[in-house]
């Protein structure tokens, strides 16, 4: 099958073909290029799907999920595992057909995300790709400590490795550390329980990242050499440099603040602050600080040399999952160019996650897993949204 | 939207109306009747399907199901509540493609029936309409004694009056009860605990299922007046007539004792009995027994005035779920009319289950559960397999 | 195979056939007859096993055993369940050595005794046939709660149900209830509860054994209708022709009173009174009373057509196990002649177990289970504890 | 007694006595050496065992063995402790019938070798010689995580340290750790942590053996300095040279890679190699690395100093218990002479066990462990298969 329209994003942040076109086989990509050529090429393809004034570009990836997060359902004791097991279910289909085609779950209900992954093995349902940690480290109190079955509250080295061992057990290619939150000045987590929960990861060949958004805890994770910082609002020019050098990557969830702080704005711009609340006006403060660290540093670290990655972190009940180009429409108000974004969401992905050239990229070898967008992405970034069509795998993904 | 095929049967075990249709609104059937005339009443309607050489009736009901039984798996070790959850909703909405819109299941793992409707109504999951009884009664020992979490064990009237609260609380609309299979001469449970469980679930305004093959728990059961009786392979003529009186019904079960015999007797008919163990030779014996007892008597009690209801009972790994249309197929084998034997999945079932005129029947004022197949089944009853169409509620199921 | 000595006698009470030969083929005896006759007759067998002066005679049968008894083991701490089962096995197996084939386990330790039978099905070893019944039925603070797990304290009809098929589940053949031991005048059961356990065990058809020696539990028993009573030291000729006319049998097992009865009265004779203390007064009086009541009515109940079966119940630490030769002997010296004593610990037992012609007996159609004894057991019974050869299902036994 | 046959080789590696002779006493061996000189020497000794063209050897020992290994029966619910103690029994005195007079054994259901010894003791059973590590540690995940009370899942010094200790009180004589199996790259415990159970043992004067196949974990076992490295597919050279100078066993357990790999290849050869699933495929690689591993490593390692023993590890249902004839005979495949193979399968497992000169040998003030085979094992070493008798502490053991 050859699927083909007006331009084809490669995902490699620079490379756009016009009239382009992607020649699938067997689920993966065969080749890549004008559509004109590829058609000659191949006489013997007989289907072709022709978009028309519409963009090719690889499935995108969010690489900060909660996909069996229900810990805070307004009916929670409707929840045992089965209804969670469904939520989840419908979370993950709702975020492939909106084009993501790859999620990193970072801590959900413990064993959700694996059996997932074993249903659809099954054949029992269809789903994006999941990679996931199963559930999170939080010390005792740590900030999570409320999400029930979705973290592992463990303290001291002995802990830790007990509970890295357990998620590799579960499944978990990633191991995912909380560490710090909204309170400045305390980091959940000594520089060596984070040590030790990223040696022990290593030693099992698995990833790491943490949650941490503040100092000193954004110290400790540099330190540490996680592979992923998650948030990291406060991240400083030396910490990023350092980052830089030791490879690691950031998710920034740029969306998530921004949501929080521009609807507490419109309030305030509407004439209405009195009705706001001390939660709220806390709520504004923290995340106004956060969006003008985000408005200061994305640009200014990604031209350092960082590897940003895409992460939305949506939990609330009746959020969109996985919004992942509403994320890259944020970074391109801060600065990106659209390339760049559209990198951010799938090559750079990729790359973090050790599958680069198999997802992430519209390239000979690489799964075929295909957004199809209306019109230009480059010329409006919210034709992310716009989706015409999904392929996983090779596969069309119903509507 | 008017529905429109060259026959349609409504289900009520005579009625065929030639170039039939239904007229849906609001996911309900407003209007049946000849097409023309529809047609001709309702110019305002303008989407009209039209399937040709083929048959409208009403979707199939399965009486006898257990969607989350996973006790018999290979690979159970890998079967956490999620994967139960994934696997049972796979199976519904596969029988939900077949054509069979209604489901009662007769005991399933804890809980997972109650979370797919809870599932269903939040949209995260389409699937057939379910009623459920939670988990089954079970004496101390009884044959389901090594089914997990779909039955409870309860012995005496205290317990089975609990229990049976117990299925209510979890939002069980039928009670079933446990009481012999495959020995004979034991009732599982005495008359009095039988009556006891019919007495609470009356009390809660539940119905009441036996499964019962043997006797004397059918004597017990006849007595203690079940709603319908599993299996009931040993049935007397004298419990039949009783049965009849007292408004009773039974789900025979046909096709699973017929598959276990054809099987097995197809191994003989080859030559090849030798290969034959113990247990298979016994699994002969006693399904050759029961095919035998079925054969003389389904037409002959359905003759008599019993409601017989259609129940699949299918619990093997990779089984095709609740495969009704073949149930009806032996039952047409065993001497029913195709008009009949749509009867017996359709409007029986609907009366059974208290909710005649709303499913189960084509006429005004019925869910929009519609099947619709290729040919004519009451030429031969296999086209009930040949599905063109499935709508539940109004809605165009997805192939 | 023939097996040939200079007397035979075939366990039914009467018979003995001088130079007698059994002819085994597959495991069972094909034929019983004079040697001459049958050699004659089977020309083409070549193994003869000729036992010179001795005689040929059932395997002896042991209605009252407890096998996995180990609670009055004085290092009892070491007994997990693996030694447990191999003092178990230990047990059985030199049992079998001395000649008893069959034994009926009236409680021990849950599950020994399936799990015994089920390693014997597997060829993990080699025991005599077990009946058993599981644990016993014991009344709270009933004389058998200090037995551990071979026991379960349950009071009430639906307990009492529960615990039959409890008991049905875990593969028990017989239910075993306890009702009274030492103290007079206190049936630990009331008659209802007799009436239940009888009644469930009924419905799931099993027999039923009833541990009560004293007034009134031995009436209320009688009024049950126990399949045995077990002890039943004092028994009245009232009771005795309803037992007798309900088909009821007697295990007296008036070895073991014998023997702790006689050690007592030993030192008295020997002019050691004083040595006793309070608890050897209390038992050599039980004990003088209970043996003064079998020397009574052992023969007289037996001339009136009581079914009396032989049980050793032998718990003891370093008891030799299943003494049948022994209590049998008793027999002999209560009154009865060596052939009815060797018809109750053979055919008798059969009868009651409901295996007659199956075991118990020599005749054509049985198990090939039979001993071999020096010299003429009518003559004196103490040969049948010499032990020349023991069969067991057609194989000789291992010495 | 004196035991003779026309040759006897002591298990040193190089003696061979021709018409060689065991002097038996009190379960003891009290001389060897040529049967004239004995006979002439001990003319009061008048029972003589004489076997002809056979050879006199040490009985065999096994150094891994899991006798109570129950996890993968196909039946495995019935398996309470019972039926997992009789599986054992049957399997050691199986391994005792076929020459086999001691085993270690290397984790099995924990109890269930401390029971087998103490019913041993109590004369309950016969079984070999038990030595045994009752459970095996195993880290958190690590590979025999499923192996149910077989293991001990534990993590960090301080757990660790109390796990060695309750083996100790449960009668271990070992310790076993598990590290690595079949996933390159990870050890499952960390080298402090392997440390401190070397530590932990030798504190409590216990040894050590450790499954270790792959680096690192290898590596890290050399480190710590077990006492014996089970499999160790993957050993260097220089790994090899450093075990040797800390005097450390190897335990290559060649058999039972050898029969997953040949027959793999047996069906390759056939020209079926499309009936292997992908699983199976993975064996083939794994075992075919391991097969050509030990064809180049055992006799090359062995003539630079180092100690091998026999283990054979088999856990398969239905597999002959104990091989150590085939496990020789592999042995003397890969290079080494008869001689050298029969040193490995005695006197090298007695070395490692700390009981030189106790058994392992035919020497005098050894006990009577005494195989005799028919022919001649230097020509063929296939003749260890063809048992005329075993001797166990002086005592001729049941056919």
């Amino acid at each position: 099958m050859i699927i083909t329209a007006k331009r084809l994003i490669t995902g490699d942040g620079k490379t756009v073909i016009p009239q382009g076109a992607v020649l699938l086989k067997d689920g993966k990509i065969q080749e890549v290029g004008e559509y004109a050529v590829l058609r000659a090429q191949h006489p013997e393809v007989t289907c072709v799907e022709e978009y028309g004034d519409a963009t090719l570009l690889p499935g995108l990836i969010d690489m900060h999920v909660h996909i069996g997060y229900w810990y805070n359902r307004r009916d929670k004791e409707l929840y045992d595992k089965y209804l969670v097991g469904y939520m989840a279910l419908d979370i993950a289909q709702r975020a492939l057909r909106s084009g993501v085609t790859t999620m990193r779950d970072l801590s959900s209900a413990g064993g959700v995300c694996q059996s997932l992954i074993v249903a659809s093995k099954k054949g029992f349902l269809r789903i994006p790709r999941i990679i996931h940690c199963n559930k999170a480290l939080n010390a005792t109190g740590g900030h999570a400590w409320q999400a029930g079955d979705s973290i592992v509250e463990v303290d001291g080295e002995d802990e830790i490795r007990k509970a890295v061992r357990e998620q590799v057990r579960a499944g978990a290619q990633w191991i995912k550390v909380m560490s710090s939150h909204r309170t400045p000045g305390i980091s959940e987590y000594t520089q060596e329980e984070l040590n030790v929960a990223v040696d022990e990861a290593r030693r099992n060949l698995r990833k790491t990242a943490i949650h941490s958004s503040l100092q000193p805890s954004l110290e400790y994770a540099v330190n540490a050499g996680f592979d992923t910082i998650e948030h990291g609002t406060d991240l400083t020019e030396d910490q990023a440099e350092r980052m830089i050098a030791k490879g690691m990557a950031w998710t920034p969830t740029v969306l998530v603040h921004h949501n929080a702080y521009t609807r507490l704005q419109a309030i305030i711009d509407a004439g209405e602050s009195h009705n706001l609340n001390e939660a709220q006006w806390q709520t504004y403060r923290i995340y106004g600080a956060s969006n003008a660290s985000f408005r200061r540093n994305l640009k200014a670290f990604h031209d350092m040399g960082m590897t940003i990655v895409s992460g939305t972190d949506m939990i609330g009940e009746g959020a969109k999952p996985a919004p992942v180009a509403a994320e890259l429409a944020v970074m391109v108000e801060y600065g990106l160019t659209p390339l760049q974004a559209i990198a951010v969401g799938t090559s750079n992905c990729a790359r973090v996650l050790g599958m680069e050239g198999e997802i992430g990229i519209l390239a000979a070898g690489a799964q075929g897993d295909i957004l199809v967008v209306e019109g230009d992405p480059m010329a409006d970034i919210g034709t992310l949204e716009k989706v015409k069509a999904v392929y996983s795998s090779g596969e069309k993904v119903c509507e």
